[in-house]
């Protein structure tokens, strides 16, 4: 047995001084011969080991380089110097494996993100990636306690799919036909019937229709799982590969939906706060300094933690999709045309149009309502009004749009309307019919984007900086 | 608003009687034109919900049939009849969703599970995947947890990856490459430049090597995701895509790797006790019943619960590969002739001997180690003898193998020999090597599969019926 050591975290926050520990980790930096700080992972803060005059030969300390990995067995005691209550007095240093100084990529200074994007394998033992991603860490598990605890049921909808009705964007093939010489039918036609599945596959986009499926059986459900885009987005929001939060719940209509989404939102947050208040704080401070980069006007009126205490404490605005247009229009950026794209009802809001509500004129998270059914997706609930449908997207200051939900189409006649008029494949879809045919009931789901979610709450600008290791255009490093 | 309701569970476990409350579902079945059975999937209990004489007219009498949709609103009510210590006095019942029982294939009667499998978006409103799924659920939960509490870091490993070298299977390709048309360089070949990621990509086998990139600066991970294997394999026992857990943890050596794989387990089945006792009651009994059908000489000697309670209270059984295979050349299985592939040093084990030593020899789970370094992978960390490397397996009754994993080979060296000799390609995999080359540390990790874990607490044979949707060869449906 190996692991008989406690963890940092643990040992800093102990009274018990005199205890001997056993404690391991990584070299973050060795001063003077004597004061190791050492950190394991478990938080940012390093554990001060004090190693006495004598007890390691000249050979060994030169060993104690940056990222050199150490058992290290001791006191601990009431630390004197400033910073932490306790350290670790060695009586035995054990080295685990060197670390070359001279080609150790990770120094003890400031590193760019686009440099750590690059080695993202090693970029887990700075400071700002190990906050991120114990605060992503955090909120993925938030996210199971908070629907556990409703009595949802996670649900693992299917990743490789036939269908491709959702619509939400370009797939990806999966496939295992050779590419050089794949089966062909009579007409020339790529022979699908001899591939894996014995039809063409992809990756899915969305696992909305299965988890209506498990809704219609047990009420509430929801899925946490990987999703994919091949959407050709190099931008600092667009990931290939990316996971996404779908709950989907029988009974519901669209404002039962709102208020889940609405309560989900302020429950990540507050447990992330609750969980990582040292992480966001060091995050914060962090986004200040960038902040101070920048021109006094374009730097944000609020600070990490003041945005997230925000939120927590204010209600989201509600509006509909047609007053948004209104308030577009009528607004100083319209009329001096600071928009790059046309204001009309009928548009997809574009981003701009999504930020200036959020940040310059409501000032806070806002959920529309109500978008042209022309505009979204064929399973969403047609309004009495013939032309709106009971969709809603929730808008975050700093990211767009977090959450895109609606109320599903229950009535099956509508339903199959809809997808007549929108060109579904009707026969295709039997099977998610039937869910219409043998009671229906009214239904409502949403699905929020994770790495937005941890954007969001890290303050992180860039999504590839909030994902272990990002799947975009031309980059599948790792 | 229309989310106002009880759910049936927690009205079941009530003792206010009296209060007016709001109940929906679906109709198990109706009785006398009197008593419904509803259900709303959070257990397989049902509310009885009594509707008195005049209340409905003929007409909606009548559309209250078995999968049919309700919203009833009533008095809670101490019941007069078995079985239940509430029921509901209707004051109005609601039509949802009718379902013409003509058509509706799930009938108030038994149904096959090949006849569920192919109307698997059904079978969830069935009393056996109720519980099935409402313990998947609990298992994933608990999973959750488990790791959580122990400070481990929640680490999402990328689902498409450009690397195949963990060797662990065949291999999904993932490309946006037109096959009629593929790109090709000169000499012919498929220009992979060309495809979205500007290289050959796959789905991943194993998020394992990324795994311990994590735990190189978080000390202690965990990946919870979905595993593809692109195997030609038509059995009880394989899916071509299924989720695994994949811990891996810093300062671990192979005993401490046993500790919590065997922890982690015992976990799992006591949180499903605890949380779902009526569910895991239903399936026993349900095979009870099956078990019936078998000859005497092939029934379980173990009901489902005794199994489960018998594995919580039995420490596993440890020994090695080279004791293993001198078991199985003791057995009088061996010496009769009964097994089908041959016994000596130096094999794979195969299933018949698995089942042999944990079913008829130990009666118990089985953790074996020190496997031949020739039959295991690179990255496995090599024993003393030279011969052998620290793997371990653990073997469950009735299901094989339900955890693999080992001690990770941390000496560079003796990493890189490894993998020349067993045409690793060491330049592609040089990010992984840099875990070794700075600040290395003893750690280890397992896999588990969850859907063999499923399958344990629920007793179901097929792993078919553990996973809401399944990927087979030539099956993708829903």
């Amino acid at each position: 047995m190996f692991n008989n050591r406690i963890k940092v975290r643990d040992l800093l926050s102990t009274d018990e001084t005199e205890q001997e520990v056993i404690v391991m980790g990584w070299v973050r930096t060795f001063r003077n011969n004597q004061f190791i700080a050492l950190n394991d992972g478990s938080t940012n803060n390093n554990i001060q080991v004090v190693v006495e005059l004598g007890l390691l030969d000249e050979a060994t300390l030169k060993r104690i380089t940056t990222g050199a990995s150490l058992k290290v067995t001791g006191k601990v005691v009431a630390s004197l110097g400033k910073g932490q209550r306790v350290e670790v007095k060695a009586s035995s240093v054990e080295i685990l494996g060197d670390c070359d100084a001279d080609k150790f990529p990770l120094q003890p200074k400031k590193h760019s993100l686009e440099f750590l994007r690059e080695i993202a394998h090693l970029r887990f033992r700075t400071n700002t990636f190990g906050s991120i991603f114990r605060i992503r860490h955090s909120l993925a598990f938030a996210t199971h306690k908070f629907f556990n605890d409703k009595g949802f049921i996670y649900l693992h909808t299917p990743i490789i799919t036939a269908s491709d009705a959702e619509g939400a964007g370009e797939m990806f093939k999966v496939t295992t036909l050779p590419f050089d010489a794949p089966p062909r039918n009579e007409d020339g036609s790529i022979n699908y019937k001899e591939d894996f599945f014995g039809k063409g596959t992809n990756l899915t986009v969305s696992g909305q229709l299965e988890g209506e499926l498990g809704a219609m059986a047990f009420s509430e459900i929801y899925t946490f799982g990987p999703t994919f885009r091949a959407e050709n987005s190099n931008t600092t929001r667009h990931l290939a590969e990316f996971w996404m939060i779908e709950p989907e719940m029988a009974f519901y209509d669209i404002e039962d939906n709102m208020n889940l989404a609405e309560e989900f939102i302020r429950y990540l947050i507050q447990y992330a706060i609750d969980n990582n208040r040292e992480d966001i704080e060091f995050l914060d401070q962090r986004l200040t300094e960038e902040e101070k980069q920048k021109p006094q006007n374009e730097r944000s009126e609020l600070g990490l933690f003041e945005k997230l205490e925000f939120v927590i404490n204010n209600k989201f605005e509600r509006i509909t999709y047609t007053d948004a247009i209104d308030i577009l229009l009528e607004s100083p950026f319209y009329k001096k045309k600071k928009f790059k794209y046309d204001v009309k009802w009928g548009i997809d809001l574009q981003s701009e149009h999504e930020r200036y509500l959020v940040e310059k004129h409501f000032k806070k998270p806002v959920i529309v309502t109500g978008y042209p059914k022309d505009i979204k997706s064929f399973y969403m609930r047609l309004n009495e009004d013939g032309k709106t449908v009971a969709a809603m997207d929730i808008l975050a200051p700093g990211i767009g749009e977090i959450v895109g939900g609606s109320q599903r189409e229950e009535r099956l006649e509508k339903l199959e309307q809809r997808m007549r008029e929108m060109h579904v494949p009707i026969d295709e879809m039997s099977y998610y019919l039937d869910t219409r045919r043998f009671g229906t009931v009214p239904h409502a789901g949403f699905g929020l984007g994770f790495e937005r979610m941890v954007q969001f709450v890290t303050g992180m600008t860039n999504i590839r900086d909030v994902i272990p290791f990002a799947r975009t255009p031309k980059n599948c490093e790792f």
